[in-house]
This record gives C-alpha cells, structure tokens and sequence, in this order.
C-alpha cells in the first residue's frame, strides 16, 4: 500500500492497530495447542471437535480458527459436514511444539512476559526503563533478577532463546570461519541450542557455556543431552567472576542487554582472558547506520527499554565498543535474518 | 512473502510476532503526543528537543522515534546538528489530535484498554466470554456496564467510535440513497458523529440519537454542537425501554454487540416502531460468506468475544436476522473500507 493511497484512508495505520489482535491470535492459538492437535489428528477437523479436545467453548474456538485462515495459518475447506480446518505448511513447521524449528517457546515468552510488559511503553520512555515493576510488581534495578523471578519464567526464557537460534543460529556461526578456534566460550549462552548448533558445524570444537548457577543446573538437566561431551559448563556472574581462558569467546545476544559502560567492562575481561590470536564473535540485530532501519531491530530496541538496562546498536557502535576494549581487525556479517555477526580478534 | 519462502525462514510469522511491538509503538508515539509537537513546531525537531518538551527520557524518546521512522510514521534527515524527525503526511491527517480525520482517540481506547482485555485471549476462548474481569476487576455479565465504567472510560469509547466514523461514516451511509428518509433515528448512536455525517449528507434529514442517559448526556455536553438543530436526544435503553416512530433506523455496529436472541429482539421492536415503507440499515463488517475473511473483520470477531456478548456476521447471516423481524427487499453494499451497509425494509 503506497502512502499516496494511505492519504485516502489509512490502510496502513489500521494495519498498525491491529498487530496486538494479530499477535494475540496466533500465540493464542498455539498456546491452546490447536497446531499441535492438527498436525497430530493426522486430517482435518471441525471446530466442535477441536474444542472439545482443547477443553474449549466452540464459539471462541470457531472464531479463533476462522482469524487463523485468515492468517494463513490454517485451511479451512467447506464441506457437507461443515467447515473442516487444518495446518498450513508454515504452522507444521513452526508452530507445533514438536516441530525441530518450533518457535511455539518464544511465542510463549512474548504472549505471556513480553506483551504485558508492554502494556507500559508509554510509562518505559517517559522514565528511559524497564517495567518489570509495574507489569509484574518485581524491581526493574535488577533486569535478570526479574526476568529469572522464577523457575518457570527462566524456563520460558530459556526455552524461548533457543527456539531462536534453531532459525538462526546456523547463519550467525557460518557468517565467518570460526573452524581455527577449538576452544570456544558461549559467554550467557543459556538454554545452549547456539553452543549445540556451534558443534554440530565445527565437529572440531568444544564450546563450554558460562551462565548463572542456576540457568547451568536447568541447560544440564533439561536442554543438553549428556552424552554431547564437547559442551561442558561454567557456572558464573561474567561481571563478578572471573572468566576462563579459551580461543574464542561468543556473546549472544548479551551486549544489548547493557549500556555502553557495562559494556566495555565486559570486553575488558574478555580481551584480557582471551589467548593471543583468539577472537570475540558477537551476535546481535544490527541498526542501519542512518537509523532507517531495520524495523525489527527498531522495535527490539524498544523490547530492550522495556525489560533490559539496554539497547541495538550500529556496527559501528560495537566496532568502537571492541576497538575500546582491545580487540582489532572487526569484521561485520549481516545474514539477512534477525541476527548479525560482528567479529574481532585479539 | 510467499508461503514458500516462508518455508526456509519464518518471515510471516515473525512479523506476527512483532504486531504488538508495531502497535505499541505508533499508540506511544500518540499518547506521548510527538505528532502534535511535530504539527505545531513547524520544522522538524531533534529527538533531545521532543523529550524535553514532552517531559521524556532521552534514551526512550530516541528509540522511539527511530522506530516510527521504520513505521514511515516519520521521516528523519541526518543532519550536521544530527538527526531531525518531521511528521509523514499519514502522521499529519491520522495521528496528530486536532485533524479532521484523526483516529487519536480510538487509538487511545485500543491502548489502554483493548490492549489489557487481548491479553485474556486464551482465557476468553476457553469460557467462551468477555474478560472484563480478569482485565480490570469488573463484572463481565454486563458489557456496557464494564465498558462504561467510569465516565473516563466511556469519553473515550465514545470518542474513538467518533475517529472511525470520520474515516468511515460517509462511505456507509451514501451506500445507499437514503434520502427518501427524512426522519431518522440513529440507535445506540453514542458520540453522535454517524448522525452528523448524516444531516450533512441527506440536508433533508433528521436525525434522533437514541442512547443511554448518561451517554446522551456526554454527546450533547462534548460532541453535538447546540446549533446542530437536525439533530434531537432520545434516552433510553433500547432492550428495555420504547423505540420512537421513525422512517429509517440506523444501528451502526449494535448487532455486532449481542447474540442472535437478542439481535432477533431487538429487530421485532424496531420493526413494529417502523412506519409502513421504512427501512433499517444495519452498518457492520461483513464476514465472507466462506469464512475466508475479511482478515480485519475475522479480527473483530475475537474482539467481540474479548469484550461484547456479541460476533461479526455473514451478509447472509444479517439479512436472515432482518428477515426474521419481518424486514424485506434486503441489499448489501460492502465498501471497500472496515465498514459495510446492510438495508432492509417494511
């Protein structure tokens, strides 16, 4: 829709208004496990039958799955017995829990902890931070200490971080040759899908991941298999702790959790840990340099006001950033895909 | 995006994902009232200049206009003094408050509270009902009653039914030549800006709001200038009390509101106050008679769910509805646009 026609009637801010409704829909639905039930029933169903095996009222039933054809994240096919609904190929793929690039955990997280978060974007820029306090009465001086309030909501958050990296996390590694580094260090890698990604592409290395107590004791018990012997674990506060020596260190996803000064702590250690002729791989979503874009990474921006002490940053910003730190020779990838790699070497 | 690019990377279902991140964005951004200051400064500002005359952090107002320059809700020119922002003319006619065509205030409605209810979704499938009272603590048995809460809450309903029909209200009432109707009774016409189109499109007209007392209080204090002499106040409760004779009755988005029982109800009553020759328009979103969409109207369907007793319907479905209460000679006319017009007559 070109703005000469939105100047008529604003098809593009109706859009607009109606991304939450859109949102809502289909997290709704893979939260009441209609993708699941579809790909699993083996053919099509009513909607009365759906219901009835989601423990659900039909009326909202019908009308979920009917915004779903909408969407395209459904068929619908009229028949003599009524309407019948199944999965469209995008849903089998990636949105039934199942499904090896299930994105259903992150939606979770965004449906339940992120949307609500939210609802305060207004009170977020008036006060420039995060709005656990108001959204969930816990407080914002401490953004992982709210955002791990509990093991369920670790979980989700962790659950959520891998289902990430199972689209992208096979770009972000193979944006450079990171086969001379045997000795990587996942630094915050969590859940551990990127450090399992990352040896499944360098059969060669060995990824140990550094995370909170408490994160390593649930990536060990629920999310590594243990006969993965080329992931071991680290237990640690990188900002507290010391930091162990290796060939190359990965930052996921965790600069933009931070302001600048933080930052530049971090790689201070880093560089310092890091072996001669090692490296700093850091994956994150890139802004322009013009600030133009990418829409994505505008909002995410935004996503980290609201539950970080963070923000995206240019590839400049974080070429300064390492440069700061000590690090040269900084190259930079964009995938094409939400997230971009920036490498420096020691 | 095609469904088969989807395949190798979800890109439909992220932006999905990030509709309630877009919404937020552009409802902030109003709230805020970084349109307004736009419109008034004259030229474009920098973002330091709008958080100090907003009364805004930095860190937040800068993000939060770089998102809406992604949105193309504003434009920004880097310039020596760094980054300026203006208003895109979309911005300028929809989102600043004091355009003609303004849809601040229905904005304003989805924010704060449509926004809250959505986040009940799947509670509102499950039961099948409205969540006024998980949402905001009231009880959900009585729609209006929870909508019109306080007179905060219905000022701003009333207002932001007002923004939708200043975009929308000409196209469904020159759907049809209605100006053989002289005396018109608008029922449930709240904010009163259907009828002030009306009088002004069919100069021959007049038009009766029929609404609740304290709603038809709120119009005659705020919305309908008193020189406005076509049109005239009826209060009272349509379900319960009389219904003046007229030639034509108009309910804009009223069935919607109520299941077929009451819909059935309601109709019988207008149809017996009809004088012989008259007719009703029914001004609503037509579903496809095929469940495939509107998109945008399948959307509104939930929404009826999540906050009325009520559901979008077929053309087919309105004209049996119509037909039952002794109505004939049923036409429709879809628009093109959120609203359609549905015309039955005695």
């Amino acid at each position: 829709m070109s703005s000469t026609e939105d100047l008529d009637y604003p098809q593009t801010i109706l859009e607009y208004n109606s991304g939450f409704l859109v949102s809502k829909v289909m997290f709704t639905a893979c939260e009441l496990g209609v993708f699941d039930l579809l790909l699993e029933s083996g053919g099509p169903l009513s909607s009365d039958a759906i219901a009835a095996h989601l423990g659900t009222s039909t009326t909202g039933m019908e009308r979920l799955l009917d915004a779903c054809v909408g969407l395209k994240l459904l068929a619908v096919e009229l028949t003599q017995e009524g309407a019948l609904y199944r999965n469209t190929e995008i849903s089998n793929i990636y949105l039934t829990k199942s499904s090896p690039k299930s994105q259903y955990h992150i939606m979770m997280y965004y449906s339940n902890t992120v949307y609500l978060c939210w609802h305060y974007l207004a009170d977020a820029v008036r006060e420039g931070r995060n709005q656990y306090e108001r959204a969930f009465g816990v407080s914002s001086k401490d953004p992982f200490g709210a955002m791990y309030r509990s093991e369920e909501e670790m979980l989700k958050f962790m659950a959520g971080q891998n289902s990430v990296w199972s689209i992208c996390g096979r770009d972000v590694l193979a944006a450079f040759d990171l086969s001379p580094f045997r000795q990587i260090c996942d630094l915050g890698g969590g859940g551990g899908a990127l450090a399992r990604e990352c040896v499944s592409l360098y059969p060669n290395s060995t990824v140990t991941i550094y995370d909170l107590p408490k994160v390593m004791q649930v990536a060990k018990e629920q999310f590594i298999p243990p006969e993965e012997h080329r992931i071991t674990f680290h237990e640690g506060d990188f900002f507290k702790d010391s930091i162990p020596e290796a060939e190359l260190y990965i930052l996921s996803k965790i600069l933009h959790d931070w302001e600048d000064d933080k930052c530049r702590q971090l790689l201070a250690k880093v560089h310092k840990a890091c072996k001669p002729g090692g490296g700093v791989l850091l994956v994150e979503s890139l802004l322009n340099e013009d600030k133009s874009g990418p829409l994505e990474t505008q909002l995410y921006s935004m996503n980290m006001l609201v539950q970080t002490e963070g923000k995206e940053r240019t590839a400049a910003e974080y070429s300064k950033l390492l440069e700061a730190a000590g690090f040269g020779e900084v190259q930079v990838k964009r995938t094409g895909k939400l997230y971009d790699a920036v490498l420096g070497r020691k």
